[in-house]
């Protein structure tokens, strides 16, 4: 129960509750439950070209023919991967840094996935780095840190648009988003 | 009392509250009011350049020869001009379409004031019109429908950026806008 306990959102009552969920249940599931948990340390590995998860040394994505593997988009973490894989708007490959770089929590730039990307870039074949990171002072940081490692390869470097969210009335956007939804305005006919 | 109550958002009690806050007031205060709303009605102007309000007939931001005029921003209501006036990001004109095109409340194209904007195109000078609608099934319409009716003036037409807002994670922003962001990224050197 207290193994149970130690996880995020779960507290004294709901480990008591599942432990005698567990105690209720075929023998079986319970230890379905046990190696799926081991699985999750032992069998999963991180991709050797891009750091997501995956089940081999090469993920999906990296490892997909029909992907363009000369666009690589900079994310945070795993879940941003997800986020915009979810879109089905992207046909690159991905670079997961697995953090962005924070004084404050003591992450400097070697604590992230920083020189593979640079490696990645050096060996050629890059034809654009997306960088997708999070508009916090850190997100910000970090774009800037790996603009300036990236500079002397003179690979292209975008950032994704930032702006009013679909479906939002211009009103109610805070001021700085709407400020860069106006000075980075795009043809209309680019939306059509 | 009654008159007060039909505002938005004050009931029959504010309503009473606010009267007796005026019986007790200086007569002078009150009459400043009584002035002041009659004033709201009978002095304030639509500019006839671009229908902003106004205290004369051209509004502040037209008759102000540090803008530019070449640059016309479409918008559906004051509040939007009022919106991009603070972001302090924007220094051309606006276009006050007092609307969007919406057949289910019977809005239509001749109840906004397209015919305008159009005159102002026709008569030259304007370089860039500026789309700067929500992004509602309403606004889209009328985005689109601009677009229809400024083709012949081969004026460029853009619109503003739709993507995550600044300072949003990636991982919560809805599925549309992440991808919106992704397709029209921009160089990174470009949000320096």
């Amino acid at each position: 129960m207290g193994e149970f306990a130690k996880l995020p959102g779960i507290g004294r009552k709901t480990a008591l509750r599942l432990v005698l969920h567990l105690l209720r249940q075929e023998r079986e599931e319970a230890l379905m439950l046990a190696d799926a948990i081991r699985a999750v340390r032992t069998d999963i590995h991180y991709c050797r070209h891009c750091n997501n998860i995956s089940d081999t040394d090469e993920c999906e994505i990296c490892s997909n023919p029909q992907r363009q593997h000369d666009t690589v988009c900079v994310v945070e973490s795993i879940r941003d991967v997800m986020a915009i894989e979810n879109t089905r708007q992207y046909q690159g490959v991905y670079h997961v840094l697995g953090g962005v770089i924070s004084p404050m929590d003591g992450i400097g730039p070697d604590d992230l996935n920083i020189d593979r990307l640079e490696a990645r870039v050096a060996a050629g074949g890059v034809k654009e780095v997306i960088l997708a990171l999070s508009t916090t002072m850190e997100g910000d940081t970090t774009n800037f840190y790996i603009y300036k490692r990236l500079a002397p390869y003179a690979t292209p470097i975008t950032t994704i648009a930032r702006g009013v969210a679909v479906g939002d009335e211009l009103e109610y956007a805070d001021e700085v988003t709407l400020g860069r939804s106006l000075v980075n305005r795009i043809p209309f006919d680019r939306t059509l």
